[in-house]
């Protein structure tokens, strides 16, 4: 069932306002990273609190505590849990979105103010900090519900809010949040929920909507090896005592091939291989080499094969090198010989891997192959984090949903995406509401959600609107 | 010929005098490194310049210039040189020696105040920054002039001596100050130096008095790869790119075996081996095992056999990997793909290699296996800076004068050591005076030259001007 046009009509007659009310939340820094901002990302809780109220939406504030920061004890800001319509008769969606932003200062590279929303009229683009990510998908959300209020008609849908202002820093207190929530069953605001709907991702490029039913997990490590009680001058050291780096260096270089193979045995294999009809998904997707080399500033594809470098990213594992602790890092040249040094590197895990799948694999590999070098160092394998996979069932009639909203109003069939990054609340809501979770992007591939002079297109969040309206409608209409 | 004995006697009745003398220096705060020190540094010029002129030696403070440091204009600290005695019938020994020393604040983790030298009656210790590095051996020159001024006797060869400020900080301007005194030839205050004398190394352990005849060069490298335009996030670009950083750990691990082989073809095998004579110099070495993993403060020496080691460090030339820069070095778990990465390393060289030698080796091997990779990253090769080794002939009369002096002073052999590191004047002053050029060392290898609780054992310092003046008397005795 499509949105009546009057909806549609609204959407549009309204553009100026609705840039108008991003321009007020884009002006709030509310950034969750940055102890001296605290106050400022409770200010935008409560300022979309208050919007949201205004809207007939019930709410309320949930107290996530204090924790420590940049050695200051703080308040969190809280997370805003909603409700709009109970009708039993309506399927029930919750809906997903964050309130807080990463950092942005006018010297990092922005060529305007990051916290004044500027609409550069012959681009299209709306620039500014938060307005793709995830500011401009809040409040598409908001232009919906304002549409339906004034122009008298009931949401085709029961709605559930869940908004937090942490996730640019570890969505602390969340999950403890959700799961308390679902605890409560009938008594909690997420019983009967049908479905969730999360926009806080992007099209694969600029031209095509997606729909994002996987995410990557991942399982980070540091390899620590120890030796000498204190850093030594290679002059007076050097070919006399086991290095912790050179055992080091040629540990990490056995962990990945130069053409993105995972050395350590067990974990390629683990996948299964696809089959034709996901080979058809990859192939089917508007997307080019030159997109991802676009995308990463150089010519350094793994393959000119689309459908090679798409599945290297989302649906095979990873591994990236990223870097050590303890050796020398500065510009310059130091004659130094680190005594104790920790090679970072992690594993992007596609289903079924798992963190502690993994776990054992690295640890015997690893451990075999220290034990090769006859070193008189020692080496310890260090779990620092790790999250599971996720991957979402496309048949379903949530994605079905989107699919014909998407249809509706871009006339494209959308990409169905996986991302090869994690977005843990997604885990949280499949494993903690059982229902099916669905990934709905409003923005483009380059709209730089972490970068310098972050934008997101006038007719993404205005047709972005259209397709977050048009979708309850289709879910409201789904057997 | 011996010393008189009223010269032993001396010192040794004048010992708390000249260790008060030493407090005198050790507070003066001459940091080169430090541009808040500098002042200080130019007032130990001036002290040190003070001192030898009481003692009759005439000097001039050679103006360096200014450098550029921690944004700052600075004056480079001068550079003393000073002349006593020029009797045709008697040789000319150059001594050279530092006034300036490494910073040092008492939360690094002195357990007394650095700048105050304290006398530890226990251990017999004298702790203070510089008392071993480099005021000790300096002041021990100032002892044996006090001694032969105020005994009314005449030194037994001509004295020539180049003190300078700035070793510590690349010894900036000395060179080319060096190299100008010679020039000047006849003119030159340098003009018929028959032999030169540095005491700024240490014994090889704390029981043996040591002679240095060598040292190693040095060639240090930066592998630069990169590739993206950018940092990229590992959950988008994992498995999508060639990594910069998978390319350099993996050439990075063929450069040198974890036994401590250097895998660049022709770099070992460019030294010649050892024969009979030169294996029981090692054997004779007062030096075991356990001296090197104390000193390097774990059990991870290379070898079992002291004489491997000891060759390990002084007759072959060793290479380590010191760290990379642009990498993640912090502590923590970033999931990034750097963009660029420059991997450090540096090769210790010994005769007959140079720097100029070793570059082409260098680059035609990495070259050759980077392209075994078939990547699209760039790679370039860095050299950053280099040395060439220095060995002189342990057979030559000043050789032969240190070792009767040490034998009559400390009853015992001295050790023949090379020093894994570099002493950058020592082969300035062999190249541009073509004499040979002596290291007699007068601390201990537990000084802790560059580290917390400095200090330098009152017998190393009473004896060692003992040392210092029978020295001369031998160079005045040899054929």
């Amino acid at each position: 069932m499509p949105a009546p046009a009057s909806f549609s009509n609204y959407i549009d007659t309204h553009a100026d306002a609705f840039i108008k009310r991003l321009g007020d939340a884009v002006a709030i820094q509310s950034i969750s990273s940055d102890a001296r901002r605290r106050e400022d990302v409770i200010v935008m809780g409560n300022w979309l609190n208050g919007q949201l109220n205004e809207l007939d939406v019930e709410t309320k504030l949930v107290d996530l505590g204090t924790h420590e920061m940049q050695g200051q004890t703080l308040q969190l800001p809280p997370a805003i849990i909603g409700r709009l319509g109970s009708d039993p008769a309506k399927k029930t969606v919750l809906i997903y979105g964050h309130y807080d932003v990463q950092p942005a200062l006018k010297t990092d590279g922005w060529k305007t103010d990051p916290f004044t929303l500027v609409v550069d009229e012959d681009s299209g683009r709306l620039i500014g900090r938060g307005s793709t990510d995830d500011k401009g998908p809040i409040l598409g959300w908001l232009n919906v519900l304002e549409a339906h209020k004034n122009l008298g008609i009931a949401m085709p849908v029961n709605l559930r809010i869940c908004f937090e202002g942490m996730e640019e820093n570890g969505s602390e207190g969340l999950d403890e949040c959700i799961q308390e929530e679902v605890k409560k069953g009938k008594d909690g605001w997420f019983d009967g929920v049908d479905c969730v709907c999360i926009s806080d991702n992007y099209w694969l490029n600029t031209r095509t909507p997606a729909l994002t039913y996987g995410l990557r997990g991942i399982a980070y490590f540091s390899i620590n090896i120890t030796g000498p009680g204190q850093d030594l001058h290679s002059g007076l050291f050097g070919r006399t005592v086991h290095e912790p780096m050179t055992d080091l260096i040629k540990l990490m270089s056995k962990l990945v091939d130069h053409n993105g193979d995972i050395l350590i045995p067990g974990i390629d294999d683990m996948v299964p291989p696809h089959d034709e009809d996901e080979l058809k998904l990859y192939q089917k997707m508007d997307y080019t080499i030159d997109d991802i080399e676009e995308a990463a500033g150089g010519k350094v594809a793994l393959s000119s094969e689309k459908t090679t470098v798409l599945m290297g990213r989302m649906r095979q594992p990873s591994l990236s090198l990223h870097g050590i602790e303890g050796a020398f890092s500065a510009v310059g040249a130091k004659t130094v010989i680190p005594a104790k040094v920790g090679g970072k590197f992690s594993i992007r895990l596609v289903p079924p891997q798992t963190p502690e799948k993994i776990i054992p694999l690295v640890h015997a590999y690893l451990e075999a192959e220290f034990a090769k070098f006859n070193s008189k160092n020692k080496m310890e394998i260090e779990y620092l984090h790790g999250g599971k996979p996720w991957v979402a069932d496309v048949r379903h009639w949530n994605f079905e949903a989107a699919k014909k909203a998407i249809e509706a109003v871009y006339k494209k069939t959308p990409d169905y995406t996986r991302e090869g990054g994690s977005i843990p609340v997604t885990l949280t809501f499949a494993e903690s509401l059982g229902v099916n979770v669905l990934l709905l992007p409003m923005g483009r591939a380059d709209d730089g959600a972490h970068s310098t002079n972050e934008k997101l297109d006038r007719s993404n969040f205005i047709e972005g609107t259209k397709v977050l309206g048009t979708y309850l409608y289709e879910v409201g209409a789904a057997a």
